[in-house]
């Protein structure tokens, strides 16, 4: 799938050559980035009424360049391998990606609509996902967006979205004040258990936005709390217990701040009886029930989760296309020099096969 | 310092044998542990106040037992460890501790009340840390506190309390909505760094408490991110390049989540503007400025923490005596395989003789 290399070198533009030898040594491997953002360019009478009603769209401001505009306000600038389609299989040549998960840039889930608006937009979004991706449908398949504020809603979703071709879903983290814990969401993640569909959680909403006002700290220390909150909010509720083994859950950005923590909560279930108190098992227990993305930009961090999560429940993913995200993608795990071939093929592509179910 | 073995066996009560095999392994090692709390006592007139006016105090309730009481509602069950400085020596000769580092118990802060009171509250409980220390005065070393919602104030108890012989100063991570790179608290520091008072800087009032209602959630999530915040808020802002390289200044529990995410913050400073705006060099390059204790409860987190910050920057830290901290103190560190004998030495007491200009 790995371009020539004289043509990568164009198209990379200005990369140094460490990269295109890494993506030569990586020809043999197979290649699956399982987190990463879209948003659909939307027709015209779309992005007139988004402007109006405060909804998220695409402004193209022209030469490949553009906004994410909530309403009438710029929410973060963007280039077109956002929304279209056939720029992203360019980027996915120069990049050596076989096969890109694609999924909706948090600020499309609508979360805080009413109900019913929330799921024309996610069925709209749906359907323009697949589309999208039928642009190269080998190249890029799609985890659906549900309108998760109200459950029966997003339980016919995932199930008309799994029906039309999406491989799962995605939802952010929380629904307000309700964690992953909640009787709403646990009912709606053993429904995906059921229909088949693979789970992504991403954090979204971020905790203590007001504590974090400049240099995007919300993503830096906001995210990965919201993470680590939502898997312990799994764990230490016991819901592991009570949810199906089936379900296949994935929690981006390295499974945020939960691995290099795991220690501390360890410590606190053994000695703290609230800590404890409707979790069975130690929590260390727990890591062979969910996957995390490998997004953590860091080999000894990198190292860290694999030994805490074990190789076959960390995933390549990249958030690509934004810049939090991985630029030369995979190029952590190829260029890790602990790691045996073996594990690398897991992270990039056999594991995510088991997730997705491919 | 560590008893003989005899003894360490009944002391422990029922702890296993290896611990006394590690502590007898340490014997040529001294061991300081330079986090722990400590709440005094204090007279009747003290205790009947605070239960009327929501001071924080301690309830004895016998047997050794007692509670953190602020005013007449149960903050935490303890045990006169906590209060007792002869109970506290013979926890220290159990667990084969040469000095201990003792500071208050951050309910005991009183940033919320006027700044007045919290200053008279700081002199009482600074000096009776002083008298608690007195009883063995080679064991036992103390950290102030201090009126941090008014500088000044919070400047001339610091330098009240290295005059009367604390080793330097514990503060909570923030005021309200002022991170570390506020000017006043920067001036704090700079002050700190004139009177040569060390700083340890502990988290406290923790974010999105209202998302967290169970499972010590707010220590479990909200502190590590807390300590994170208050990192990167002196690397991001370039407070670091303004205050003086003579501050020593120490952050709890590992520092949070920082080591683990630090990746995510370089990859972010690397490719978004508003990251890198004010922090002129790679977030990275600055962890030569601080130190992190070493509770972190897991031999991976401790040597992905020794690998960021460097083997000079990290120091025993127990969070002694409460149950989320290090029950066997010491024995992560004596115990890592990974570890030389002169990289334990340096993290058991070098580092912190450093850090405490001992």
């Amino acid at each position: 799938m790995a371009p020539a290399p004289e043509l990568a070198v164009g198209m990379m533009d200005g990369r140094d050559a460490t990269k295109v030898m890494t993506i030569e040594a990586s020809k043999n491997m197979a290649v699956i980035d399982m987190h990463s953002h879209f948003f659909p360019a939307m027709d015209a009478a779309y992005r007139a009424r988004a402007e109006v009603e405060g909804l998220p769209w695409i402004r193209d401001t022209g030469g490949g360049k553009g906004f994410i505009m909530q309403g009438g306000t710029e929410f973060r600038p963007v280039d077109d391998v956002l929304w279209d389609p056939a720029r992203r299989v360019e980027a996915l040549d120069a990049q050596g990606i076989d096969l890109q998960i694609l999924c909706a840039t948090p600020i499309m889930f609508g979360y805080g609509r009413p109900a019913a608006e929330a799921r024309d937009l996610a069925q709209r979004f749906n359907d323009e996902a697949l589309a999208f991706c039928g642009y190269a449908p080998h190249r890029m398949k799609a985890l659906a967006q549900v309108p998760l504020q109200d459950i029966d809603m997003a339980c016919a979703e995932v199930s008309r979205a799994m029906a039309t071709g999406h491989l799962g879903v995605q939802i952010g983290n929380h629904m307000g004040m309700r964690n992953l814990d909640d009787e709403g969401l646990l009912t709606f993640l053993a429904h995906c258990a059921e229909v088949g569909a693979a789970v992504l959680i991403h954090p979204w909403d971020m905790m203590a936005r007001e504590r974090m006002p400049k240099y995007m700290l919300p993503w830096l220390v906001a995210m990965p709390a919201e993470t680590q909150l939502s898997i312990l909010s799994l764990i230490l509720s016991g819901a592991f217990e009570r949810l199906p083994k089936s379900l296949r859950i994935c929690f981006g950005h390295g499974g945020g701040s939960f691995a290099f923590l795991l220690g501390r909560v360890e410590n606190a279930w053994k000695y703290r009886d609230i800590v404890r108190a409707d979790c069975p098992r130690p929590p260390s227990t727990y890591v062979d029930r969910f996957f995390v993305d490998s997004a953590v930009f860091d080999p000894r961090a990198l190292s860290l989760l694999i030994d805490v999560m074990g190789e076959d429940r960390v995933l390549l993913g990249s958030d690509h296309p934004f810049p939090l995200g991985e630029q030369d993608i995979g190029s952590l795990v190829l260029g890790h020099e602990g790691l045996s071939g073996a594990q690398k093929a897991k992270i990039l592509s056999g594991n995510a096969k088991a997730f997705l179910n491919l």
